[in-house]
């Protein structure tokens, strides 16, 4: 498998309005991606709802989304869990079942370097494909330093890749490849995309609606097209940015915004998802027309 | 099933040294609870290293705990999650297997009050047994005021129970009575134990390694023997307050101490789990020579 | 004095290179925020350093600022204090001095809503000018509800404006809107300064360095020139949103700016202040390039 | 100026009841933790509500202290602050003013490692007296791990002693002294101060309403010995515990006791203290009763 780049969309879980998994739209949502043109996909993220579903829906995701790729697209699988013997399981059940890499995060609170380290290697040695560290302060309550990222991949030589949620994103990005060999991506759900590959990014994981902005934008500049990567991203950026404000919500107005673009049956969202009031999605249809999106 | 009441200890999980369910040794371990006199279990909670367990391996406890105990005692199951759909499908499960009461905490950071009162009112709706609200705000950040305590069990008939955990419980628990008829669980390891009772607390949940202690105490309070029941909770404080200052890595203290006590094989403890030094395993034998308690 | 509307900006605190209040450059900025079109001055906010300065340094400042406008603008005065006395006599002198209004946010981490009624109506005591109430949830680490703020605006009626900073503003907006006729002011560094006025946001509270660009936003809509003020702020959102990702480390950013439209001599941030790298230096330089601004 | 050692008070600051500083009270409760037989005076922590006065205020404590202690024992003034600059003026003066050594926390929230080694060699380069670093994380947010203390104590020499406030403290002081000579202070109310003398903690600093037993226990386990020193602390150790329960809401019990001890006139705490309930001063009292200490 070669290597991760560009947009590897966070993708949604769909269910039925009556709370199941809809298989049938997640197969649907699976061919909408790739026709949007990502370098890859990102399952059972926190977008994706994973930490609502039971393990048994975690595989059957894994699975489904693993055959309907079928080598299009990369696939790295979340797997974060509050143990390292969980985590450990998934990420070998992910391998098991063609994953390309395997996106992991600090459980919440561990604060105790030497036991995150511990922590990364006892996932790493279950498997032999690489990990994603998944940089999330606001959720985990851990913050990474760039030292001691770079720790962590020196001593955990899978760890190949990092996905930073931790704003902002542009100045942590030098940090980092000042001291390691890291593969980068950037998040914030896109708003700083164009800052970030001038930094030296790799590409960009986040869940954002229009996918194939980003994959524009992100084809654009690798062409060397740089002043219209950046006009053609900051031409869209006010929808980037009218996503972004709902932080883990934005999987709410995500899933409205799939279902406006059929890609998904249902919009439901499982309990407890942050709600969106009628006036937001009044909003994100103006704003839709607004940028002649329709 | 009566009411519950007393010590309904919260119980460890042990393993074998390779991290495997030891099945074997949970039912000693639950006999000897049951021999210690404890008036009920609590299982799959934070001291249960439920989080760090698999779905199958949570049901296989759930189905050990429920066969050894018989119905001797009570048996109230941890059934926090962070969605609704997966703790309603917990709590169902545990109904099913004979549990008399499920603990549920607020998933971690939903700090909006309707929202809340949904996700209680959802798990509700899915069993008739009761619920143990279970506060929790340094693991959840998610902080119950006593009015709003009142709202939900107003609005969610089920809840029965609360098990307090922010300090000071005793302060708290007269502010809830002064509200309700809630049954009230004392907490934060034992260390108020005396005066939660004093206040109106019908019991404790705690996984204090020497139920037996809280046993006595609770059952001179409840002969009416109060200032006996002060002078030998006092009289063991010291060891209580020592295992209350670590925190939720208490469990890999009381997992040495019931290994001491041959209650278990294994203090094998699922990573992460807090490390303890030696000399604090030696500073734990000096207390328990010091107490007497060989 | 009449309401409060429209771009009341958080200003900045100038120093010398040494760290020394730099009175010149404060009568400078002033002007150049009236010339810039503001409708209101916010002073002694996070973004002025407030709390890096002395007491006497904040009396200082708030007696050059209100003599340098001299009342071509209203003045509001950050007093917010970890307790109701000094948030009282900080308020009591602002009023004696001349300011329009002051702004207040919970002490942080009082989380009992009781408690925080009490601490408004202590401050409120002290003066008879409005209180705009600082929603600030971030650095307090206290969230403000919208039911609780309508509490909070019926209790102590001289909290007339609410400045919110919790996103997302635009849906808080609306629930607030609902229960109280309570005058909001938008946050975020203007992130959704168009999304905030249709809203209903009577203005906005922020930083941004480059003022006008608010202003000509807030006036076309208030003519209204909806489409026009849309398209408008829109095209300077690139620029909004890259200072916006520095949170409170804007402070750095802003002086820089500041100091390149030659409105203070000095970048001098007091220490701790987040440091930038030279490369978001020059990002910002491209930026101005870029949308024309030079 | 000797080593510090032993119990150094957190001292109160006693109001009249219309909140002004009580200077005779003041006066007078310094001779009676002197009386009390205590090692040193910790004046203008969180305890004293230093947070809550003026800064005029804090220096009249101060000199009004160190005035009336005239030598008899160290003086340790809490010069924390949010910014370097604020702290280091207060430092200076306390020099200036015959304070022993100051006691310095990080400023709230400031995480990245780097900085805060630049804040504490900026607050050192003003003085040339000891530092006592305040690990403070609950109040400040931030975490000193045991190799950042020994970081900072190797790059700013000034930093001759570490005040523990993270549970649990006796592993900590392990920790610690494994990579440095720092002396170090016992703190959580005292609630582990055997133990961490037993670990080789110089001494504590606590707010603790009876100094005179910490003093009693800390002369004996000086005098070698040891069994009579923790018979004679877990004789109390009901009441410590007590106090403890409240965390910072101790400032209110703590000036109750001291009220009833005649220390001081009144027990006014400055708006927001913890408030606590009547049945939590009769079971002080009884508390009182039943150990004796009338």
């Amino acid at each position: 498998m070669s290597d991760l780049y560009g947009l590897c969309v966070i993708t949604l879980t769909p269910f039925h309005d009556d709370g199941r998994l809809d298989e049938e739209s997640l197969r649907k949502l699976t061919d909408f991606y790739i026709h949007s043109g990502v370098h890859g996909m990102t399952i059972l993220g926190i977008m994706g709802e994973a930490h609502k579903l039971s393990e048994s829906e975690r595989y059957r995701v894994m699975d489904i989304v693993l055959r309907q790729t079928n080598g299009r697209v990369p696939v790295i699988v979340g797997c974060s869990a509050p143990g390292s013997d969980l985590a450990g399981e998934l990420a070998k059940k992910a391998e098991e079942a063609g994953a390309a890499a395997v996106m992991v995060a600090p459980p919440a609170n561990l604060k105790n370097e030497d036991m995150l380290l511990r922590y990364f290697a006892n996932v790493a040695e279950k498997i032999s494909i690489p990990i994603v560290l998944q940089d999330e302060p606001v959720t985990t309550g851990v913050r990474l330093s760039a030292p001691f990222i770079a720790r962590l991949a020196e001593n955990v030589p899978q760890i190949k890749y990092v996905k930073l949620e931790e704003a902002p994103t542009t100045i942590k990005i030098t940090s980092i490849l000042k001291l390691t060999n890291l593969r980068i991506f950037g998040g914030l759900g896109g708003m700083y995309f164009y800052e970030e590959l001038e930094r030296g990014a790799v590409g960009i994981m986040t869940g954002f609606a229009y996918p194939e902005i980003l994959v524009n934008t992100y084809d654009l500049f690798q062409a060397g097209k740089k002043q219209e990567a950046r006009a053609y991203f900051y031409r869209y950026l006010p929808l980037v940015r009218f996503e972004a404000q709902l932080g883990i919500g934005g999987v709410t107005i995500r899933k409205e915004t799939f279902k406006l673009r059929k890609a998904i049956e249902s919009s439901h969202v499982r309990f407890p998802g942050t709600p969106v009031d009628p006036q937001t999605m009044q909003e994100l249809q103006d704003m839709i027309a607004f940028l002649g999106l329709e």
